[in-house]
């Protein structure tokens, strides 16, 4: 199993996913905006530990160009990007994030480490599945960049915690995960 | 008068920047991620207009991309990144800012764009007195991009308002900006 994920997505997400296309595109787009997002949160929470700073730095500038780069895709097919009712799955997930320091910085970048997992998971899928050559292409480069950030996540947080902390704490939160896609929204979504 | 500022800045304020240069370069670390933030902030907060997203993805990466220069620039110099206390300088600027839409909108991306400026007219000060080469080149080298962002944020807002009404309501701005530094911080920061 890929990145520490316990569970394979479910044969019916792909199938929903390939018919909701433009949903999953949408969704995608916000998906990354909230990534870039996350780790300039990540930023601004814990600049007493300055090693992180260029890392986040890095992996919000890359996520926006994701962004960016859904958005050219969208623009190509004529989906126009706007509001959308986002997945419950991220709310859910961060529901496990405990709240005092420095176990809620663990649990935060776990989780975001877990959503990159994921995220690689489905990227791969899609890239599979898809009928369209070069929008498979497109998600076969970006999957790449998914596994390499959930790896940042964790190498960050080897600067502060011990190795062994992380990865049961990493077990917890990846079982979490599992159970959290067991009941999945009822609309087409990256993670849903 | 550069880019639409209503007042130069003090003769003291370099005086006081050039003698605390390690304050002025942790304190431009940290205005570069709020810039960052400011332009993702406004992607979360305007979805319903998409064609300023490129734009804002674009200018918050190019932020980081400076909050990034900036940590290398202190790391030579042996300066540490760490929290500090902010200027007043945009607390007291946005305080102008009106509440309801769309003047909220407006006000909130004209105060970005006098932001941009004021940085762009210390940072020429500061190219133009710095003695080491390197940092007064670097400076030189950033001072465009806050003109260009400056520009930026304004082409941004004729998408949506009319030019008078922009024009009309910068000029407000820009003098309560003045304004502003006439009751600097006591401590050096690049907008005291």
């Amino acid at each position: 199993m890929m990145l520490r994920l316990q569970e394979e997505s479910r044969v019916s997400w792909v199938e929903e996913a390939i018919k909701n296309l433009d949903d999953i595109l949408l969704d995608h787009a916000h998906c990354e905006k909230k990534a870039a997002s996350m780790a300039l949160n990540l930023m601004f929470r814990y600049p007493h530990h300055p090693q992180l700073m260029k890392s986040l730095s890095e992996l919000a500038r890359e996520e926006l160009r994701h962004f960016e780069q859904v958005l050219e895709v969208m623009k190509k097919r004529g989906i126009d990007f706007c509001r959308q009712k986002p997945s419950t799955y991220a709310g859910r997930l961060v529901s496990i994030v405990r709240k005092d320091e420095p176990e809620r910085m663990l649990d935060l970048m776990l989780c975001a480490a877990m959503i990159e997992a994921r995220s690689c998971e489905r990227m791969k899928i899609l890239s599979e599945r898809l009928e369209d050559p070069s929008l498979a292409r497109f998600y076969r480069g970006l999957l790449a960049c998914e596994a390499r950030h959930h790896q940042v996540y964790l190498d960050m947080l080897e600067t502060i915690f011990a190795r062994e902390v992380i990865h049961e704490r990493l077990r917890d939160i990846s079982k979490h995960e599992s159970l959290v896609l067991q009941t999945p929204d009822d609309f087409p979504r990256l993670h849903s």
